[in-house]
């Protein structure tokens, strides 16, 4: 019997799938599912237990909460990656590494083909299928829901033919939990002049008033809370997201361009992802350099943009990882946050290589190190080249 | 006796400037004040009855707020400059058409010198000079202030001399008031990790609960605020801000890199600049396709830097301008945003150039246009040449 | 019966096609045959000769010479553009305008269908199907060569059996004829290690010695050669051509990514393109600054990838042909060129824009316009922030 | 006595600086020769004979070549850097790490201050002085020739006088030779029409008809050349410089921006560093993705011109080496090379690590590994975007 395995999430379309590659096509089906940290452990236990159902030859979980982090996130914090300068890619980055995760399965155990449940309308599809083609080209990719495009009124009804009971009431909101943000869609996210009201937002504010927290930063990462260490950033940043999430802190609604070229539209709600960026970003301001920090902008939106759109793989993804790891040498300090109902504000810095050490003087306030004839001498060539072309083209307007 | 022209402002430096120059230097002063939208008439009138005490040839005050958009800020939207992702040149971008108007006003009157009440120690003397030796390179730049380098104690002690008799408290807070944004200055904005107090911020907060404002846009500027046309985006700009400042909406801290190469901080408060910025940038959202919110955005960048740094005149702004305003076409629609007390949240977007539009297919729920055999073709040669890539080097960890 | 427009170049493949479509298919067949500058009148006259056998309803030659140079040359010359610092995209152009006319005359006629002969194997398809379906997204594609698979040999059988007797001999060397170059490609493209015999590339040398051309740019645009004037810059290139091709100038060979993921290597011979390009290059690096140069150089690649992948008509090129315009204004003046068997040298250059003008200094010889305190001044604070750093951080090797 | 460290090249001006930074200001000199390969041991040994005349404290010989090569010349390899697209940095190169030897030695030796003969007019003044600050902040800088500006006759009169008798006729040309080539300056390159005569390049040619040489590269950097293998790649430099500089190859004249804003002209021979970048670049085109050379392009013209400008100690130049290193992975394999008077000629290459291998197809001749119908949907999707834009704004030109 041909050995399948399949990217399994517990919901409608995966369940489908496992009965229906075992049922109808005939597969031994190994289902696997990849925590990047989105699942509880009841909700696990509750799936395994459902798992017994599904005549499925193996259900196994996977948790590389921590390999996402060291692999993915990382750089994501490092380059301050928020997709049109709004979104921390809390789903694009995860699919990431759930499928390369499962595309070394696969081979581990020799399957001959690999399942996902992604429908032919979103970005998922293309990022699973192009891990899969690049980590195993000789393996066949099947893909039920896209090709067979079942309504949900079909894919229940042939759940329940075969015995399977779940909760199938549609939520009014598709959601999509993981450790870098949950992902809400639904009808005022299908059009352009909607936003979501405050029910549809999957954590409800529950903390008043003002609360400050202190992040501690090493070489870029986020190792400490309020003075606490943690011993893997994914501990500091759910205990961070525990504190913060209850004040309603990063929601908003992202819009941009989906892979297969139409654009896309989804609220999000990310409180640590937002929070840590912002404040690793004031970091940096402090500790770069002008150049640094410019070319960091540049690369960094082409790297989430790449990794958005599926292409983890390509070497030049190694490469921009090696310029953002190396920026960050010195991006070692804390950073002062202060929680409110909906906002965080960023207070301040303290850093051992904060570059704006008043010994090399006060911006605005007293010039130590240089003179005024240097600045005078400074502005005269660093000004020379237009000076002189405005002189050799006078006779026009520029 | 030899013409100069003072850059003038009303304050302490400018005042002391007006006296030293035509007192000790013998000049023949000719006082200019440069209004960009930072001037109330009463303040511009209580100016023009002090000049009389300063013994100056003449006092002029030129506005020129709509030229300033015309020929700055407009770009500014074009590129939603915010500079480090948080400040909208507030200053910066003043500085530069004042300069420029002074230079063209000092070639008009034939001066043989120039005057501007810089310091050493900050961006704008820069600034100054480097359009000054474009514009008017025979002309002689003098930086009493920056050159002569007195305490504020003894610039007060001269003029009272020369019976100028000004309310010479120092203001707890420096700040420079714009139309695209007043800037605050103190003793938290020297320190890398303290924020300013409530009281100091110049707006203080009146308005509570939640209001919605309609922004209409045509080919990227600001054009109509709830439905209510304006004949000058610059009677916009202060519209929205007369509704949105006293929201506290707009408060941030900036530091950056100055342009004498040490690190700055300072507060701003721009409500009416952050939510234009904003508003445009999502109506670029759904707008422009992915290579030019790509391009934009990285060249943008270098803009704002490059207008920060003074290099106003050199030609590759005009360049860029002309790739800014390329790229507005069809950046036109509504925008409607909700204001809170101390931030603003952007609802939705409606437009005739949308590219959102359903009938292109929904995404996550719906491929029109395409279909799942497409985007397995796609996907395949998509990822073709990195799978390639891994099978020619596959012997290798990537 | 259905009107089909059929894209015609002579060659076996579109032979084939037109016979196909309306023997098999059933079409009203109208070929058009697009001259871009490849092709010469005696040419012409015999495809149009031959074309009475092919049964079509109408054959039509359009020269968009001028305007293939007016939408697209010109802006490959401003951006001084090779592909990979070698191919002047010299196939790559020409395909985009014909798919445009294409495009523009089937949406004239009514026509339902559209038909390219291109395989299945290279990039032509890609450009021809991406431009239709922006155009003309309502009409048919059609690609009997991509879809059939035929081998050389079966179209040719088909051919004969229709009464078509072409001289059928496949030429050793496929030759793309252009103004914008002349592409080979033959067995030893097809390999990664060797170069083209001498009979294979199209001009063979038949001038020795040395000669001088003087070429005349306005405003970034050829207008003469040796003081003689041309009433359209194309008519300039093929003056240029007829001097620089008999001394074997502008040969190489092109490796790079196609469009569908592989590497691709041809042959190609483009005096003219190469001796303008590298000449107006010259003449920028004389009248255009500092950042103007790095700006242009960083779009006009972005420019020649995009358009060699087929996307012309994504708007962000219009932004980018702006900026491109925009640099040009005084990139006026001549270029005297020295040409050899096989390679070229630039003498120099004379421009009433020159920056080079000795009035404001001679590099390492005077310094005119400032002074050594003044470059002291300088460099203090232009490494004034590299100086913080290390002196921050100079407990650590950098 | 205070102690100097004197950079000491063997020329007129350091030979002034010798005497006079002695005689006339008391110092304890020590003059130190920091050869980068462009001293032979022969040249060596004459100016260590003069150098017993120059009343210095100690002369010290510091041979850095291969140091210069591990932390300059390779990265201007694996970027392939010419400036320009001409100039392969010879002499600001150079420079760099002559500037930082020196400062190491100034601190190793206790010196309190640290001199060096640049004129006023240069680039090398800045270079200088931008490393001492940065290395050694608290030591004085010293540059008698920009600060005295005395003319060659006065210097050498000076020298007479005490005693020195050169060779003081100043050649036609001045020349600084150096591994990565050799810079000629005369009366053509101080004009923007001229170039070098025959008899001023330095090597004159005296090798005729054809060569083929094959070159190695492991990782990026060159091993071996016609099947030698080198100990450190500054041999096969040197060894490769001897086969090709006979046939006049790497001529050019380079026009650019200068440090301080003007423009300068001068001609180099450089056979042995072009032939490698040419080499090595066109490997790349074989072994790296799309992306990888877009961005390597993108990111070295900006690492070559901040270096050029002597910003090398910015850290942003240890993030961008992070890039280019990264890249350089599978840069391995060989490249032949035809060399002939006056040019050469890139054969071919082969790499075990070619993407080109045609078993995943063949351009233009065969499609493996994907299939028309493949092409087809990734051309519909490829395109969505932009005939989505088209449809919704068809009503205008675009």
């Amino acid at each position: 019997m041909k050995k399948t395995v399949l990217a399994y999430s517990g919901g409608l379309d995966t369940t489908f799938c496992a009965i229906y590659l075992s049922q109808e096509l005939g597969y031994e089906v190994h289902a696997v599912l990849i925590n990047t940290g989105g699942f509880s452990s009841e909700e696990l236990q509750e799936i395994q237990e459902r798992s017994t159902k599904l005549g499925v030859a193996s259900f196994t979980v996977l948790d590389v909460t921590k390999t996402y982090y060291d692999e993915v996130l990382k750089y994501l914090v490092f380059g301050n990656v928020l997709k049109n300068q709004t979104y921390p890619l809390s789903v694009s980055a995860e699919r990431i590494l759930q499928a390369k995760t499962l595309a070394d399965y696969a081979k581990s155990i020799g399957a001959t083909s690999i399942a996902h449940g992604s429908t032919g309308a979103g970005n998922d599809q293309v990022r699973f299928d192009m891990i899969f083609q690049t980590i195993i080209p000789d393996i066949e990719i099947i893909t039920p829901i896209r090709d067979l495009k079942l309504s949900r009124e079909q894919e229940i009804d042939y759940l329940q033919k075969h015995g399977v009971h779940m909760n199938f009431t549609k939520a009014a909101y598709s959601v999509n939990k993981g450790i870098w943000g949950t992902s809400v869609g639904g009808k005022e996210t299908l059009t352009s002049n909607l936003t979501l009201p405050e029910e549809a937002w999957p954590t409800q504010v529950s903390k008043t008033g003002e609360e400050t927290v202190t992040l501690q930063f090493e070489s870029g990462e986020l190792k400490g809370i309020n003075g606490k260490k943690f011993e893997h950033t994914v501990e500091a940043i759910q205990a961070l997201q525990a504190i913060a999430a209850p004040y309603g802190i990063g929601r908003d609604i992202h819009v941009g361009d989906t892979i297969i070229g139409i654009k896309g539209r989804v609220g999000f709600e990310a409180a640590a992802p937002l929070i840590i960026i912002k404040s690793h970003q004031l970091l940096e301001k402090h500790t770069l350099t002008k150049w640094q920090t410019f070319w960091k902008n540049q690369l960094a939106e082409f790297y989430g943009n790449h990794l958005h759109e599926g292409h983890y793989l390509d070497p030049v993804m190694r490469n921009l990882e090696s310029f953002l790891e190396s920026t960050q040498l010195y991006v070692t300090g804390e950073v002062n946050v202060q929680l409110s109902p909906y906002r965080f504000q960023l207070v301040g810095i303290t850093s051992a290589h904060d570059l704006m050490a008043s010994k090399f003087g006060s911006y605005g306030e007293m010039n130590k190190g240089y003179t005024a004839e240097d600045v005078k001498g400074f502005t005269r060539i660093l000004g020379n080249q237009t000076s002189i072309f405005h002189q050799v083209n006078n006779h026009d307007k520029n």
